[in-house]
């Protein structure tokens, strides 16, 4: 196992990255730091315990029409968050500097590095107007919170992406890392966004062809997302819901996919599209499952 | 008396807003529709009482120096009428048109006019440098809050009052109004913004010229600013800190000053002036004296 945290770098997705009534929100970002930081609401998976909502509270009695604004839940203390962030990059501090500073003031001990330090803005085509007229395209948070990711999407793309760089250490960290894993998440919307910059897709193609271990873990279980539109926006893309959809999706860009047990039928046909493919308990239910699974990945490392 | 709210219109001060990361605070608006709507934190001033600190808590863990950001006081309910002012701004909302839905928001029934929808900024120049180097211009919450006014001023300047215009309402409420008074607040930087804006200055040059009543109440008690630094910055500007001087700071503006009782010994240094000077309490630290001064006020356009 890990047993340092200078040993881990995660690279995180900051396509989902807005402004919220002026303030610079990094949700990403913020909930990796207080997932790590033990400051997670384990409730939601987003946010902080113990939160208080007084400056939502006054929000929404302002608001003209229910919703209008205040779709988007800020707790009082993740504010403090967002106006530190937000105070920060106005004095000229690029993301990554700030990220790094946020994780420190919550005492995270790994590296936390934003994918970029340009703006990248996953842009949500919907297959149908919202009020019955043409297609329109929204931000990620739109469709995710404010529409509950429960409308039908034509496509997705990455704004900002084409010429946004990998932030600093981020192509580095790809090329060295012992073992590169795709964690269990979206592989439309929160790994699209990274490996939809150059100099990340162009990293993680590298290492594999070089032959050095880089996993993905599929986030369906059963073919089914845990929470969230992965299985969804998986069909909505083009591709199947299960293993062997993931497989397709992350082609060329890993050289084994971690499936569930719930999957294991789904093994020959990931292995058809010539990429490993190992089985095991995937859902993170316990941290000694959690621990598990991060071993058989670094065990990747040592075939 | 007033009975009917319908009859009142405030026109503020927006010198001293500011952009506090990434929030658009209007303190002094704030501080108005605090006031009348009973939100007031009333052993401040400013703020809501009943207020929770969790964002400002936040943003203290993480900023690097004590104060580097977290000077100026945000509570928790305050924040959520920023969040709403800034989000509406955003949307292309005027300042008076925000200010008009916040006052609504609390249930204050008066008019409440931002002086305009302009940005104006009111800027300090300081005596002296901070750092010991050259002098520098400050912002006015810089000077106010974060160096809670404890420093030599050598010039004020109101950035944008030249090319901004009275906002939609103000020249008309200036020029219609019975009794126009301006309000017992520091003559120059409260006052100092909205008679800099040239819609502002003229409205009431005109209406004075008009003999229609036009009254400043002092806010010197014994040639002594109550609270604040009005008289320091009065005699920084080359005035005199006391009724005569600012009878002097107002000439042309307004044809009575209303001081207090402990100042009855100047009245005759304000006529001679050629204002007219009423005596009476001027500290509203009851409901009952505030009438009173109103009522006197009112009176004037009676005589």
């Amino acid at each position: 196992m890990v047993s340092n945290p200078d040993d881990v770098t995660a690279i995180v997705n900051t396509g989902d990255d807005a402004i919220m009534h002026g303030l610079h929100v990094s949700p990403d970002l913020d909930t990796i730091i207080y997932t790590l930081s033990g400051e997670i609401n384990p409730e939601t998976g987003w946010g902080r315990h113990s939160e208080t909502w007084q400056a939502m509270t006054t929000l929404r009695q302002l608001e003209r029409e229910p919703g209008d604004l205040a779709w988007f839940n800020l707790g009082d203390k993740d504010i403090g968050t967002h106006l530190y962030r937000t105070a920060r990059l106005r004095q000229g501090a690029t993301l990554s500097e700030v990220a790094a500073e946020i994780a420190k003031g919550y005492g995270v001990e790994i590296t936390i590095l934003p994918m970029s330090d340009n703006k990248v803005a996953t842009m949500m085509k919907l297959a149908a107007g919202l009020a019955g007229g043409a297609s329109e395209e929204i931000s990620f948070q739109e469709y995710f919170v404010k529409l509950r990711h429960d409308v039908e999407i034509a496509s997705v793309r990455f704004d900002g992406a084409e010429t946004a760089l990998a932030a600093p250490g981020v192509a580095e960290a790809i090329a060295e890392a012992e073992v590169l894993v795709l964690a269990p998440s979206n592989p439309v919307v929160s790994l699209g966004p990274p490996l939809a910059i150059d100099g990340i897709r162009s990293a993680v193609v590298e290492r594999v062809a070089n032959g050095k271990p880089t996993t993905a873990i599929s986030p369906l279980i059963g073919g089914q997302a845990l929470k969230g539109p992965a299985d969804r926006l998986l069909v909505e893309m083009g591709q199947e819901a299960s293993s062997a959809g993931v497989a397709r999706w992350y082609e060329g860009l890993i050289d084994t996919l971690v499936i569930d047990e719930a999957d294991a039928g789904d093994k020959a046909l990931v292995e058809a599209c010539d990429i490993a493919c190992v089985v095991t308990q995937t859902v993170m239910d316990t941290p000694e499952i959690a621990g598990s699974l991060a071993q058989t990945i670094l065990d990747l490392a040592n075939r």
